[in-house]
């Protein structure tokens, strides 16, 4: 296949990974769970991304997650996984097998674990993984999520990077929180594709330029940021963008990642979606009444998900 | 084989990992510098730190580390590997392979990628592990680094592992740089083995009960921080400690790691000690010449190391 992948843009889900009771991931609940957001507003799946726990997995586990997911029906074009480990040998695999798969893009985090680390160590990084992956499908978006990783991407090693790989390194999700920074890249950066991390900065950043959004309350909100991505720069701009703002204050006044399983699994039924992977903690039932709570006076609903979705 | 590990205590180095041009470890070296460290006053060796860079290995490079020290005439007994990884299986694996080596203990990261998690999360990953592991001759050594982990281990939590795990969970290293943290889990826990990882936090340590020092200078300056372990308590304690605490501040004047391999090129004669895998920057050559003015200025030698101490 020497296919080359398009640049990717639109409504993304930062997509959770459900487990089984020993900690497993659920092939056929996140099969089932990413043809629900597929069927439901979502361009794409950014897999294995900070709200799919991709750092409390190994190498084979999401390598496993990957092949599942594909083997289940997921189209593998629609798939951004994310990919940027410590090591760089890790990211090289991680890298290797998505675009084997056909995935259009891979979401890489620069290496998080040493703090302070200077732009020419990031580029560094950077290159080589891209030199020893060595395939023209690649198409890397850098993760820029300072909150997280403490290790931020500037300007300038966007910039650098994108003199030496500009086939390569072609857009950014930019989940720092500052509409200001994102806006900044789109401008200062044109083509290169800027996604924002944040919900409630979906219409800022569109204003600026950008193509788009990667979120974690996409996954149980598809249908509503389709509507916003859709809809940004009509008359119900401003109101699409203040509902989903304010469902995205609802959840984040409760751990964001649990807060999103315990939806699933009220919507799905099934308590398994409930787990969640150390060192991560499960909400628990009290907690999760109160977000239901919220969620129900706020007016929200989800289009029902059937597992016969996936099959 | 049954033996069950010694509690570990005295003079351990967070050994560097040298490498070669490909980035690849390059056994030899790191056997023959290991070799030299434990010739010139090492009680043991904590390879796999955050000096070794661990984490810009991956499971199975780092697999192949302990294997080669071992095979390299490193004694496995002297050994407490880095093993603590942001997920629980690779923690796990890594965990196995040192046991089964013969280590005397292994020096155990929290999950490190997610932020301001609690307890309960962290209890659960080192709880997950051990229980994996399932293995008698298993002995944990916590890693308390928050300026690098940004993932504290707090006293409540040392708390609930030794209730749960008083055979398995046997001391900590903190590098914290807090003396009062490290005196007061010496204090508050009789029989936990603290170390310290900072060479100038030595003296007041040991005089709170802790068990000694794993620090990155003693990649050097392994016979200094023997005479202040040695001597601490005597009438020279203050002299070899405040020594050790200037070597110390020479160091970190420049990024600590790769000025510790800059001392080694030179000590060997091998300018593959300079090098560093991305995202760590080598040290310039000015910057190298700097730091050995300024070494050369204070009094410090190092004792010879020949490549004949390793075969």
């Amino acid at each position: 296949m020497t296919k080359k992948p398009e640049i990717l843009k639109g409504v993304f889900a930062a997509a959770l990974t459900p487990i089984n009771e020993d900690l497993s991931p659920n092939y056929k609940n996140h099969a089932a769970h990413c043809q629900w957001l597929l069927d439901n507003g979502c361009d794409g799946l950014a897999v294995l991304g900070t709200t799919g726990e991709a750092n409390s997995y190994s190498v084979p586990e999401k390598i496993a997650i990957m092949e599942n997911l594909v083997a289940n029906g997921i189209p593998a074009e629609v798939l951004m996984p994310g990919v940027g480990c410590c090591a760089i040998a890790d990211t090289v695999e991680l890298t290797k097998k998505a675009v084997e798969l056909g995935a259009s893009g891979v979401l890489m985090l620069p290496p998080f674990y040493y703090k302070g680390v200077p732009d020419d160590g990031l580029y560094a990084a950077y290159s080589e993984t891209i030199e020893r992956v060595a395939d023209d499908r690649l198409r890397v978006y850098l993760y820029h999520i300072p909150p997280v990783s403490q290790t931020p991407i500037s300007y300038d090693l966007i910039e650098r990077l994108l003199k030496a790989y500009p086939d390569t390194v072609v857009g950014m999700k930019d989940s720092s929180g500052d509409l200001e920074n994102m806006t900044g890249a789109a401008r200062k950066f044109p083509g290169f594709a800027v996604f924002t991390g944040g919900d409630q900065l979906t219409l800022g950043l569109m204003k600026a330029g950008g193509v788009g959004c990667i979120t974690a309350v996409c996954n149980i909100a598809p249908h509503w940021l389709k509507e916003l991505y859709e809809g940004w720069d009509g008359d119900k701009g401003l109101e699409l963008q203040d509902r989903m703002a304010q469902l995205r204050e609802i959840i984040i006044s409760f751990p964001q990642i649990q807060a999103l399983r315990a939806v699933k699994a009220r919507q799905t039924g099934d308590d398994s979606w409930r787990e969640s992977r150390p060192p991560l903690v499960t909400l628990d039932l009290a907690k999760s009444q109160e977000l239901y709570k919220k969620l129900d006076d706020f007016g929200f609903s989800m289009p029902d998900q059937t597992l016969a979705a996936a099959q």
